[in-house]
């Protein structure tokens, strides 16, 4: 696999000054490096939405300083109510949003004098977790897959999708850095392409070794020995350890299975949802057709074809050799020892 | 399922005029229907390379017509060495090509007179043989998928892939004359959109109605119950049965599995190849990684990122219900089955 040659940097997609949320337009990378102004919670539901800030972790953190926008504009508790109803539902997938923005709305609803100061407090606190827990994820991964030197991965899970160096992406560059890793195949991620014009990016920052491949490759490649194990995020565990993620997340499983080798799910703990009691539970995002009748601007088929267009699909806990975790694996993940580690965590 | 109104007509891929030999150029479909005009055997095998003409049977006619045109120009023995060289190796993967081209070879230099009038004579013979493989394929497969009222099919099978109605999409064809099919899902077969472009046109212009997915978005689907079978083409079917066919085959034969439902395979008898005992010893073409890295002439990643393209996978034998012929079916398809299948056929 080829090597590119520049010092290796990391981004940060998303950053609060004390006035305005700076979120990089992830709907404009590789190409441009543009930050979005956000000043109220309807600007961070709309980036969240149209998929300029994006990657379960990620939109919990900016939907938390979403709330604490609006407080700073209006500090009412009508203002509040508002801004949870907005941002919640931006998108009904990963769990993480609406756990953050429920968690800000508590403190804020709850707070004995300053709304907004509650509530950015509770923001401050979400994200510092969150780049605790991604540096947790990198180690534990890495300590798990020590012997994979060579990792396939789908859709975006680095420091674009969650704070600090994000889930499956950051146990690659953690295993970049230990001298674990050859190389990386990266999936397209159609229909939005987030492997192609975000992994790639941020693969390429990071100087590790990689290639890109139309996602149906991907099974193929498996089974003919290309890579040595599978890891990719998740936008909500259920209970029983059925995991949502990426469209395309369920066939990559299901091949890595038929060639025995480790398929591998990484998210913080907040990303399980244990109110959702399985997979069949989990509501599937169907977005705009339009993204799957166009790529890239361009139409790539006639303009009255109907297109179909589930942003994620449900991969079963029996396909899954281990969930990373900031607080550790679970292995072979089933409702018993989600619950078990769902328990140990609430202290 | 959306249903198109015109009335139901086919396409005619390729047409011999009795001097050159015409092909619908199907880089430029659904946009633009232009037919390129080839004179020589380097016409032919140049619009297979760049897939102008393409899918398996289709590119075996192709190359039969091929030889003769070469013959029209110089019917000496060379010229007819020179096209059997120029043309059996336009791609790879699918045998159909060898087959018909050294099917016209033999004719034309073991022919007592005219060369070319043997050449032609073969591949006329050629293209009617698998013009009444497809109508007996559409048969067959109907009658094995009466029950399956919501297919899922991949890349592109139809009129544009074999001479006559196709493949597997002709079973679909024949499925909705006979009133026996309620819609489509089509993938759009990354990287070069067959099914994007040529399997919705074929589907819009024979109103059937369909829905184009992402490849990644097939597996999912299938577990949630969204179609009752899968059918696809074939390149090339090992004497084992095991089978070569676009990319992303394999993982619709996992998921079609794992939901239990029927995953068929169709072909003509000329697809199976008893010199290739195995899917491990078929050639997978590597194409071009500028058709992962860009669209259209448009980059959708890096300059720089290295991509990888193979055209093909192999679905081991195990997971095919059905290989659908002219002859009839093969049901779980193994060695001695293909070679009772081969030998009742070499009459």
């Amino acid at each position: 696999m080829a090597t590119t040659r520049a010092a290796p940097t990391s981004v940060v997609a998303l950053r609060f000054d004390g006035a305005t949320l700076w979120a990089i337009d992830q709907t404009e990378l590789p190409w441009h490096e543009r930050e979005l102004e956000l000043k109220t919670a309807e600007d961070v539901a709309a980036a969240i939405r149209r998929l300029a800030i994006r990657g379960a972790p990620l939109i919990g953190v900016a939907g938390a300083y979403g709330v604490a926008l609006e407080l700073a504009r209006d500090p009412s508790a009508k203002a509040l109510e508002r801004a949870r109803n907005i941002l919640r539902d931006a998108r009904p997938t990963a769990v993480n949003l609406t756990t953050a923005v429920d968690r800000v709305y508590q403190k804020a609803s709850s707070a004995a004098g300053d709304r907004l100061a509650a509530a950015l407090d509770e923001a401050h606190k979400i994200q510092a977790e969150e780049e605790a827990a991604s540096d947790a994820i990198a180690a534990h991964g890495a300590d798990l897959l020590v012997a994979a030197r060579r990792i396939l991965t789908h859709c975006n899970t680095g420091a674009l999708a969650a704070p600090g160096r994000g889930t499956a992406l950051a146990v690659v560059a953690e295993k970049a850095k230990r001298g674990t890793l050859d190389g990386v195949l990266a999936t397209e991620s159609r229909p939005l392409l987030q492997g192609a014009r975000l992994t790639t990016y941020e693969l390429s920052r990071l100087n590790i070794p990689h290639e890109l491949i139309v996602d149906s490759a991907a099974a193929g490649l498996i089974a003919g020995g290309a890579v040595d194990a599978v890891i990719v995020g998740c936008d909500r565990v259920a209970a029983n350890g059925d995991v949502a993620n990426k469209v395309g997340t369920y066939g990559l499983a299901l091949a890595a299975q038929a060639a025995s080798i480790p398929f591998v799910v990484a998210g913080p703990t907040s990303t399980i949802d244990p109110n959702t009691p399985d997979g069949a539970r989990i509501t599937i995002e169907e977005r705009d057709p339009d993204e799957v009748g166009s790529l890239a601007g361009q139409r790539i088929t006639l303009e009255q074809t109907p297109c179909r267009n589930p942003a994620f699909d449900v991969t079963p806990a029996v396909l899954v050799s281990a969930l990373v975790t900031e607080r550790g694996l679970i292995r072979a993940p089933d409702a018993k020892a989600l619950a078990a580690h769902l328990a140990a965590t609430a202290t």
